[in-house]
């Protein structure tokens, strides 16, 4: 397969995603707390553009059912239930309920994805079972890194730089790469053995550490640690384990 | 001094600028064509958006102290009377004239820098010249490279990467990095003995070779070849070596 990587969500528009694979990858903390949620029991997690659309999926759905979690710069939206912080994600919270989501980055490039074949959310926590399903799929791949605020961030390219070496080296699948998948794989082989150093000395690792989420960086650097697989259906995450 | 990078041109428009050096990086091919211009005996290049305001600056100037240079996805504009080829920028052609270029990427960053102390353009052809500049003024830098199309370049990432490299080890004047700034170093680090090779197989490089351009990008990575500093003043580049 070839694979074209987007640092940003910017220039990733104009790709072309027909009958192609996309991972959408915000590793601090969307993709993490997608996983989160997921292993917790809840039903599905739903990507929203931002509050408004939040609180009419809600509305649709029905309060019992749904629960909403979302950041803006990191800290909770007023009037929410949850933040954007994995642990909050708890069964307690969110078991056997649909997490309506919304986040500075993560969130809303999900709504540009209709014309792709599959798409994935993937984060440090559950790369080894995106990686499976990519190899499985065959299809050229479209990695997109959330970033931070339409520029990027390292957390996010090393986790993309991981799914290539692991299609590379594990599935020998990957053939044709762009310059972003070139340098993403080359910074992840120089990170490989400190990731969660060089993350937490990024800039978004240092910001959510200064509003006292250091756990979370911790949480979202634990490499498959949650073994689940998120696959965009209908507009919900659903977990798909096969 | 502080250092952010810009992987694209995109972004970048957001930066704060008061009281920093920006470069300027394209190195496939108008950073090194600026250099080769002003090492040809040009009296400067003038950057501009498109066709049209390089038609205009030229009768604005005349037509014997001008010549217009520019390209379009690495070909020639029509009724220009060179490219974007540092091979074509001779003594013969721009000595002692102003060029007055326009190109995909590169040149239309220029407007947007107006706010900062002091703008260079930046290659791998004048990297250790225009990182020499930069430490003696000590100021905070902001290294914008041109990317291509709105995504962003092996090349251009690779030189700003030099250019940290420098500062960082040569004249120890880096201190806090940006994400992508950290990245791009940490990329040319890796790359530092095979520049030349890595580019060739970048996706610019290996698009420049289809056109029949393979030896610019030889020249364009001939690291040092032209210690030449082009300094924005009054909207042209001009020769400062001092």
């Amino acid at each position: 397969m070839n694979i074209e990587l987007y640092l940003t969500a910017v220039p990733f528009t104009e790709a072309n995603l027909e009958d192609k694979t996309v991972v959408v990858i915000d590793v601090l903390r969307s993709s993490t707390s997608v996983c989160a949620a997921l292993m917790a029991g809840a039903r599905g997690v739903i990507p929203t553009d931002g509050p408004g659309e939040a609180g009419e999926m809600r509305s649709r759905l029905g309060g019992d059912s749904t629960v909403l979690a979302g950041e803006r710069n990191g800290i909770r939206i007023e009037n929410f239930e949850l933040g954007n912080s994995p642990s909050e994600l708890t069964e307690e919270s969110v078991g056997g309920k649909f997490v309506i989501m919304t986040t500075t980055n993560g969130t809303s490039i999900f709504k540009k994805t209709s014309k792709a074949e599959l798409v994935l959310s993937g984060g440090l926590v559950n790369a080894s079972k995106i990686a499976e399903k990519i190899a499985q799929t065959g299809k050229d791949l479209v990695i997109v890194c959330s970033g931070q605020m339409g520029n990027f961030s390292i957390e996010d390219t090393l986790c993309g730089g991981l799914l290539i070496e692991l299609l590379t080296s594990k599935y020998k699948k990957a053939q044709k790469l762009n310059d972003a998948a070139t340098i993403a794989h080359q910074l992840y082989q120089k990170n490989a053995s400190y990731l969660r150093d060089t993350i937490e000395k990024g800039e978004h690792g240092q910001y959510l550490a200064s509003l006292g989420f250091k756990k979370d960086v911790s949480t979202a650097t634990a490499v498959d640690s949650m073994p689940v697989r998120p696959v965009l259906r209908d507009g919900r995450l659903i977990r798909d384990d096969n």
